[in-house]
């Protein structure tokens, strides 16, 4: 039995990253942080590997090898720790992968936070004990291929993320289509699709962007369909959206307009289960993707099972990322010190309530942004941040762009708003850039 | 508590059906059988999906669309019913995929085993409870997202596969190749790789079918690399072999002999793990593949935790497979009857030592299907079987044939045991044969 707080942190990417961040600042005592990959980072930790891992067990990673940030960075930039900070000097504001992934890691190595994860361990199970009122966890460790005794916690912080689990419909006469069919999940290459005319399911932000990346590395030419409504970008040659699918009859794909087309590969952006394996059923958040899913104390905490010791980080929709995370890991963590006071069961519901009230009376892209940054700063609030979180005007703006040109928007130059320092522009446009290494972006040297 | 006989079954493929088959045939009582998937088959089961299912589970299947028998259907015919007692005339000896397939499912149709399965049942969780000599076993309702509440069961039979779960290595500059990269368990069509440079890490059975394959569907050229020894065929015009290959750059492959080529896609035939995460570590069989994995009296008790009350069927390596999961099926459901006795633990010590040892003295694949035939008829004797079982010979021409020539291997006639009816050919050679359609192959009609 654990009679004093003890934490056990599932998933060393951004959230729990963030909430090991906030403890170690706290000086807030033991937190255990096990992750299944090898290294931390969670969706940042790039993998060549598709479907299951080296353990037999499924790939956390989604990230594809060509990924340049779909939103400017000033939108995800820690007020504590700035990309000038890291970097020591401006770069531009859509960074590849791996500048990004520096920034995330540069944070994390400053505050030294590596020992407090246990890798390659896998959270096998996690139930309450209400007699004890606290968590009994089980463990493997996957490198030695064995059960490790079982621990108990007083507190449980789920941070495994919602984007590693694809969601995978099925469409009738699937099982007839000769070429190759991959989930964006398994997306990882641009360049395997070199040629080839694509069939893109979806409408939402994987269907966009691999769009494309897949344009940008020389597909054939890209059809887009959507089920609730088309994307409605100003695409450029080559891509085009279509209503959903109906039926696939060999490769040749029918649309719900009647039309037809011959295509070799069909990619779905159908998107991302909530998966939780390891969780007994009653501490098991059962949702789809929402900006406030329910059940969820100021997006948080659990209100089932586990007398409100368990908490989930980062299960939002997002528009805010990293510091939405660190927002709410800061406050999970003053949960969890006893610093932040949870009120009443009462006043707890009366507040959900109010937010999935407002959730669902939201119209579109530009109310989702005031909503979250609503949420966002309401956290702020509550922990007594001494930061602005709100950037909802860089994401309006962001919002405008993609909307006047989706093939240019990664092109602008946006001003953070913790330095104030006006943004510089790459020195070639995203279109033509194939050269994503770090030095390139951020010395600003020559395309290699 | 389970103070009767009532037998947990985990998978509903060939082994698992069998087992129902002896059971419902000596009127032997409950059996629950468990099976992820929506239908029986195991494998057979072809699936489209790859990497995770449609709830998040890892995919079972492994088989690709165009497979065809890469042994003589004389091999695998249950001497109960024979292909010409389910065709009602005599076939080809190299059935394509749907035709294996609908004759495994006509056995079990006429036997009417369908009503013991629960399907889209998800086993999590199996445990030996020491004080009262029986299992717990928790499983979910995957259509349903819910865990049901535990079960009791007097004996486990472990029939979930060894082929499901990928072996992927890494290998030295991997995250560098710019083209796609799977695992053979997630090959699929081999028309995918139509016009391709595919380089095929592996040599055994999947590396020599997928390169047959692939050139059969017009692969561009394709080298398989080995590690242990080559496979030594007489390779058609476009597959060659190199030793195992050190490092990749690009889409430069670099091999033990100094040699270089440029692939467009990696296909890694490096086998599979046994991998059963729903048992606990004292119930659970850790090994490689072999002909007698240690730890099985007669290669199917558990000799570990669990009173040797926890058996796995069709674990081994395979030569022998429908009539060895069907023996072993029949064997173990007669232990789990009590009808068969086992011997002490230092009889059946003594039994799998002098098994093992000689498993040790194999010398290639001839011994291999001597030492398996030797396996299959000793469970055959131990349940008093009236069938001889023994297709040694059958086996020996097939290796002698694929030998000889790897792609006409498959257009020979073999003879039934069972039926003594002479084989006959298919209207066209393998290499030729582009419709694998049931109808084409069984009434030898035109191909379409």
């Amino acid at each position: 039995m654990a009679e004093h707080r003890r934490v056990c942190l599932i998933g060393a990417g951004p959230c729990g990253m963030s909430f090991l961040y906030h403890n170690q600042k706290h000086n807030a005592g033991e937190v255990v942080c096990y992750e299944k990959q090898s290294d931390w980072g969670g969706l940042w930790n790039y993998t060549w590997r598709t479907g299951l891992d080296e353990y037999g067990e499924p790939c956390h990673g989604s990230q594809y090898r060509d990924l340049w940030s779909n939103g400017p960075k000033e939108c995800v930039e820690f007020p504590d720790y700035t990309f000038e900070d890291h970097f020591g000097k401006v770069i531009p504001s859509f960074p590849p992968r791996a500048v990004l992934q520096d920034y995330l890691e540069g944070r994390w190595r400053k505050a030294n936070l590596r020992s407090h994860i246990r890798f390659n361990i896998l959270v096998k199970n996690v139930t309450y004990n209400k007699e004890t009122d606290d968590f009994t966890v089980i463990v493997k460790d996957l490198v030695n291929d064995k059960e490790l005794p079982s621990e108990r916690f007083s507190h449980v912080i789920v941070a495994s993320g919602h984007f590693s689990v694809p969601n995978v419909p099925e469409f009738d006469g699937i099982d007839t289509f000769r070429g190759r069919i991959l989930h964006s999940h398994d997306f990882r290459r641009a360049h395997e699709f070199k040629g080839q005319r694509l069939l893109i399911v979806g409408a939402s932000y994987s269907a966009e962007d691999l769009a494309m990346q897949c344009t940008k590395m020389g597909s054939a030419n890209i059809i887009t369909c959507w089920r609730t409504k088309p994307m409605g970008f100003k695409w450029p040659e080559g891509i085009e959206e279509r209503p959903l699918l109906t039926k696939i009859d060999g490769n040749t794909i029918n649309f719900k307009d009647g039309t037809k087309a011959e295509v070799d590969v069909i990619i779905l952006c159908t998107g991302y289960l909530y998966h939780y394996p390891y969780l007994s059923d009653t501490l098991r958040l059962k949702t789809g993707l929402r900006l406030y899913p329910p059940g969820l104390y100021k997006g948080t905490v659990w209100m089932g099972d586990g007398n409100n010791k368990l908490m989930y980080l980062g299960m939002q929709d997002q528009y805010y990322t990293f510091t939405m995370f660190d927002i709410q890991a800061e406050w999970a963590c003053a949960v969890t010190r006893g610093d932040k006071k949870l009120p009443n069961r009462t006043e707890m519901e009366l507040d959900m309530k109010k937010w999935l009230e407002e959730e669902a009376l939201l119209k579109n892209c530009y109310d989702h942004i005031t909503f979250q940054t609503a949420f966002v700063c309401d956290l702020a609030r509550e922990v007594g941040c001494k930061y602005n979180l709100d950037v909802a005007a860089l994401f309006n703006k962001w919002e405008d762009d993609k909307h006047s040109n989706v093939v240019t928007y990664r092109d602008h130059a946006f001003t953070s708003v913790f330095t104030g320092t006006p943004g510089i522009k790459h020195h070639t446009p995203w279109i033509e850039a194939f050269d994503d290494s770090l030095d390139t972006f951020v010395n600003q040297t020559p395309n290699k």
